[in-house]
């Protein structure tokens, strides 16, 4: 790897090839090595700069938004979003293909909103048709909620196409982009979103702590005394920060201070469109050197995300993911399980701080690993293809 | 400071003199500079071993209770304790002296839990016979909260007197001990309380960004289906954890890593006593020290928690708490402002990585901030003594 500009883990720990926690940068890690006082001038001012920065990423129209941060892990912050902007009576449409949109529905449930489910089972992309076709049936679904990228099998879900229907049927949008803002645009003015979540540890490659909000400002005027919680209120937490500079309840200094330091980051290479090119790279050597091995994709390559992809576990017996797992590890690459139903299968991400000398250590790896294992083929067996077909049916 | 055997914080930061975000230690800081994966094993032994370390905390008895980390703020997990072991149908006695009691009180009003509030103003310490008469004419009441130190004062509550006066009653006993735990005894056989809650970031010098509870076993198998939020179901997170040595959502990795260095230096300081009595040593010097300079405090020396204390802004006409704030922060000391409806007051902190050395140095920048702004008598306004009679009374 002596020709990548991105330094190796420091501390020589292994690159995390996982939808997150992810690796990121010492510079970032760094920021962390002092204490604020989180309602001293210094920390309202990072704080302030965290938000404006955040809004800049949204493109034409962010002044007609605002950016929220949210203490907690993601899950927090997609029930915060529900919880705020869903009225008690308002009811949604949750577009569903893998983990993420069910424990979207499960949080409606209990928060009692009413909802919808569209639920396309392990990674079938929801359609604008089925939406449109669901939204004329029932006037109640005031919202429709959309997962950008659904990590469980890493399909990038069609965003546009799927906010147009709902738009042409006078519908409001909420998106968690949870796994792919900052390296997949999500502009305002095209998506005309209502509010979207993302995370500090994602793609912007902060550590994890905290997620955020951006919310058009009506939306969060209009939010007041809808949440079910008192931590989880975005409103609350919005119209405090605006009034005094500070978050609501204590903040995650250090982790905030990290966040700000990976933004610069962000910024330096490019914003949305530099980090999503190197994440693209990512994917692109990866994927190619792990299908010259013989392993095959869950999915079509117009479905395929730059953050993580699912690959199915090759049929000969000789292969077990725990297996895998540790001889990857051994190679300093901690990837992640998958989360079919039908098929065995296991994830690697593309995102972090690594680029695509690092993807084709992995690919070496793989082939390593396959050698050490004595496994002969990484093809997957006849049903991981007959899965596969439903995607082109 | 050149006899304190606690180094200063190592990038000339000021010391934060506050209930937290407060100063810890490099070495705790120093943990976050490398990146685990949450799924990986080595994570899962650091949550395990945090749990651990936790429990023990609490002395003889601890294998009844189990302890469960929740991301976000202390305000999360005490929303997370009255939302799990609330039952829909229960009650709960609020004993508020404070900011943080009423906040309980918001929350059970948010999340739709009732409750009774006995608010004793702005200081004035709940008593057992207060509780023993409202429980005798309510039997609805299922639970009592407790707040062990109401930081908006600093007084440090009679825990045990409130909670024999519960148990007496056959209630329950919840309690915060967010900024009491790790320095003040909080013993599960003497206290007997069903679940209490603290953060990471208090009296056991963590950086902020998660919490814990502390909840009896049999407790926690009944908050089944209690919640009403996913993400903060303190069971669901138990029972995920217990299953998976996973948490249920990302954890905020550095921090936990942070955190359990943190515990590792509070069981070499001596645990809860050694840091208790650091503690109280920075609060009698600098309290003494700052009476020699003229200042009162709000509360009589048996309400003093070490935790941090509330005195009365002078009231020279040449005083303003910016100027004071400013002055001191000059001189490296980060003080916090007062909570105080009827006169003006500041607090100033004891915990967080210093000592009586720093203490004393305290005292001197005080008295230098108030020569600095032309303060000739550092005595409280007639008012605050009157003030200060009502506790007497």
């Amino acid at each position: 790897m002596k020709n990548s500009p991105i330094p190796k883990p420091k501390l020589g720990e292994p690159y995390l090839l996982t939808p997150g926690p992810l690796t990121t940068s010492y510079k970032v890690k760094e920021a962390m090595l002092r204490d604020w006082g989180s309602w001293d001038d210094e920390f309202r001012a990072m704080t302030r700069d965290m938000r404006s920065r955040l809004l800049d990423l949204i493109g034409p129209g962010s002044d007609m938004y605002d950016c929220v941060p949210i203490q907690g892990s993601g899950s927090y912050c997609v029930e915060a979003m529900l919880g705020s902007f869903v009225p008690k009576d308002g009811k949604v449409l949750v577009l569903a293909n893998g983990a993420y949109g069910l424990r979207a529905a499960a949080t409606l449930k209990c928060i009692g909103r009413t909802y919808h489910l569209l639920d396309k089972g392990d990674y079938l992309p929801p359609r604008g048709d089925e939406v449109a076709e669901i939204l004329s049936q029932d006037a109640a679904i005031s919202h429709v909620l959309i997962i950008h990228c659904e990590t469980s099998s890493g399909i990038l879900n069609p965003v546009q196409e799927l906010a147009d229907a709902a738009h042409a049927a006078g519908r409001k949008v909420l998106i968690d982009s949870m796994s792919a803002f900052g390296a997949i645009p999500l502009e305002a003015e095209t998506v005309k979103y209502a509010a979207m979540v993302s995370s500090a540890n994602k793609c912007i490659e902060g550590v994890p702590g905290f997620g955020f909000v951006i919310a058009r400002k009506d939306e969060l005027v209009a939010a007041k005394g809808n949440s079910h919680s008192l931590s989880l209120d975005v409103e609350a937490q919005w119209s405090a920060m605006e009034k005094t500079g500070q978050w609501r309840f204590t903040p995650p200094t250090h982790v905030v201070a990290a966040f700000v330091e990976a933004l610069k980051g962000h910024k330096a290479e490019g914003g949305v469109a530099g980090r999503g090119a190197r994440y693209y790279l990512n994917r692109d050597t990866m994927v190619s050197g792990m299908r010259e091995l013989g392993f095959e994709t869950l999915l079509d390559d117009r479905w395929l995300s730059p953050i993580i992809v699912t690959f199915f576990c090759p049929a000969d017996p000789k292969f077990s993911f725990n297996g895998f797992y540790e001889a990857m590890k051994d190679k300093g690459f901690i990837i992640y399980p998958g989360k079919l139903t039908v098929v065995d299968s296991f994830r690697v991400g593309c995102i972090g701080q690594l680029d695509h000398y690092v993807t084709h250590e992995v690919v070496k790896a793989a082939s390593d690993a396959l050698t050490h294992m004595g496994v002969l083929s990484a093809a997957p067996p006849a049903a991981a293809l007959k899965e596969r077909k439903k995607l082109a049916a």
